[in-house]
């Protein structure tokens, strides 16, 4: 029985898929682990060095709220140049969930309806049941492309946001620049909020990355170093909107987040200096690699970007596939239902060293053809 | 007018008046700042080390949920030895804030009720808002000591949570052993949660700390590492109490705060080994010049803990008062109405250098007999 005490949110959300998965894996003597968000690639070398010189000579009380003009001025006049946009503000979160986090707390009114694409981030979900939203998913099966005329009909008098991530968690979906115009001209036409998750926007393989504040000046977005710099654990990112909705995100993280960590700011504006191109690369081919070694048996949508791929099950369900690859080939990855209501897929991630998804890749086969 | 699209939560709240005399501060050649909530001392140094040696050690992708073994363990296992409670979990937020945040997104329902004693720290009338829930405030003028009386009869059948804060913010007061005794006592038998938020408990001065979770099982605690070891930047924190409850504010951490910064992890573990009473030895001669300096012209109730003075203006209201020590003196102190329904008194922090505090003392006499 649940402690009497517990408020009647904490009945939303329940532990997340990945962490059961990774939960497992911390088992396992020798996993092929294949389930993990986040680079295999470490913080570079001059980025580490500019937060070691920042912990030794004492930025290591608070930060200012909005973050230190060392790092916010430069990302400002990066977006500035980007976009033009006279009423564009940005502040620095502590990683992109909190970003995430402030902007639904801003935004979302108890019962409001929020559009997020199926398969989706596994946070989204939990986080706007947890501000009291209503998630409304938006099926993109089976290309993970977003349709504009499906969306438009998702939207009703309580929409209130739409959340969009491209490229995009779990499946590596990049979307193209028709799209992203037109999802961002409905925002504004039926005057919906539109929230782009731009975390992987250096993940682009294929093509040029688009943010729909391109094409819409109300657009919030948010970003960070985690997965670009291999900083995760660093909890660094930035938020970037309208004025009006940003300094509340900022009055609000007054009391919640305080500030991100500081030395980390000053690290994170070393890091804009940095050229991650060897990094995109590198994932590029293992993408390819990847790609090719499951084309024979996998119903597989080529990721354009991220680092996910997101095939179909090549018999059973999603949770069945992923059970049977743990069992028999310590081969960890997340099946499709913990990023949408189907169990007809599983997630890949190929953050990981090209042994282990070579490795990854025999496993497969055998699998498919068991 | 406000942006049409934020929540109605956003009224709830304002930039904090600690802000406000921030943003005045920087902007003065050269202040007598004794408005800041943070120790003027620095990390110490075997702690930096560890933090660089984390991050030069690959520790730099995302932590644990419930935080590093390495830190996680070593609290957990000196809690252990404190209370010797069978149910009691730890696990480390992002700062006391992180877990104060999970803690009232866990316990409250929209409408629940909050004993919060007044004066308080600020973040709590906000944070408690923003979940939903209801502030009662119970008056603890002109001593800053808990009533036990007027307590109980502030509490009624919508009362979910008492906040205590001692030693407290922004009064300085510690609560006796009778007092913490009583109120965790109270709590037991009226069935309220009690959340002892012990962020400055290595700061007394006059006797030892006595932690409510001595009393009462329940008790959910937040501490840090921010106060103790100068490290408030760094954003590490930790809760521990009744697992069922705890358990559900890691679950929610993994939808919001994600982890702790990980390389600090390894870091709070060194700490751990560090004996900062030093430091708290030199806060103790800082409170004693203060409370020796203000003597003659305040009316002060002697702070026995954290690194605040809550003296009573001496004219005017306290507002008035800190409009004029801030434009005659660049003195930049808190006006107690930021913490407080009443406007009477105002903050000192005295987590500054010794000379800061000698100019100070000689401002707040020329103020006083001006």
């Amino acid at each position: 029985m649940p402690h009497p005490w517990l408020a009647d949110r904490t009945r939303l959300f329940d532990a997340s898929g990945i962490r059961k998965v990774f939960d497992l894996g911390a088992k396992l003597a020798d996993p092929i682990n294949l389930s993990i968000g986040q680079p295999d690639f470490d913080v570079p070398a001059e980025v580490r060095q500019a937060a070691i010189d920042a912990i030794q000579s004492r930025k290591n009380g608070y930060a200012l709220t909005q973050g230190m003009p060392v790092l916010r001025e430069k990302l400002q006049a990066a977006v500035q140049r980007e976009f033009g946009h006279a009423d564009r503000e940005l502040f620095i979160t502590s990683g992109t969930s909190g970003g995430l986090m402030l902007a639904l707390l801003v935004l979302l009114n108890p019962g409001d309806e929020v559009l997020v694409f199926d398969p989706y981030f596994v946070m989204y979900e939990a986080l706007v049941k947890v501000v009291g939203g209503t998630v409304v998913l938006v099926d993109t099966y089976p290309d993970f492309q977003i349709d504009l005329d499906r969306t438009a009909d998702a939207i009703t008098p309580r929409t209130k946001l739409i959340l969009f991530n491209s490229p995009a968690n779990p499946t590596g979906a990049v979307a193209g620049e028709a799209t992203v115009r037109g999802l961002a001209e409905l925002a504004e036409k039926r005057n919906v909020a539109l929230l782009s998750d731009e975390i992987y926007r250096a993940f682009c393989y294929d093509g040029e990355f688009v943010s729909p504040a391109k094409f819409n000046r109300q657009t919030l977005v948010i970003d960070g170093f985690s997965k670009s710099h291999g900083m995760p654990g660093w909890r660094l990112g930035f938020a970037h909107g309208p004025a009006a909705i940003v300094r509340e995100m900022i009055k609000l993280q007054q009391y919640s987040f305080v500030c991100a960590p500081h030395p980390f700011q000053w690290a994170g504006a070393a890091a804009l200096d940095v050229d991650v191109s060897p990094q995109i690369e590198a994932y590029r081919r293992k993408r390819d690699l990847l790609v090719a070694g499951l084309a024979d048996d996998y119903e597989l949508v080529v990721p354009r970007g991220a680092f996910y791929a997101f095939p179909k099950a090549p018999w059973g369900t999603g949770t069945e596939f992923v059970q049977k690859a743990i069992e028999e080939h310590q081969l960890l990855i997340i099946p499709g239902n913990v990023f949408s209501r189907r169990d007809t897929h599983f997630r890949i991630s190929y953050a990981a060293p090209d042994g282990m998804i070579e490795r990854g890749i025999e496993a497969f086969k055998k699998l498919a053809r068991r």
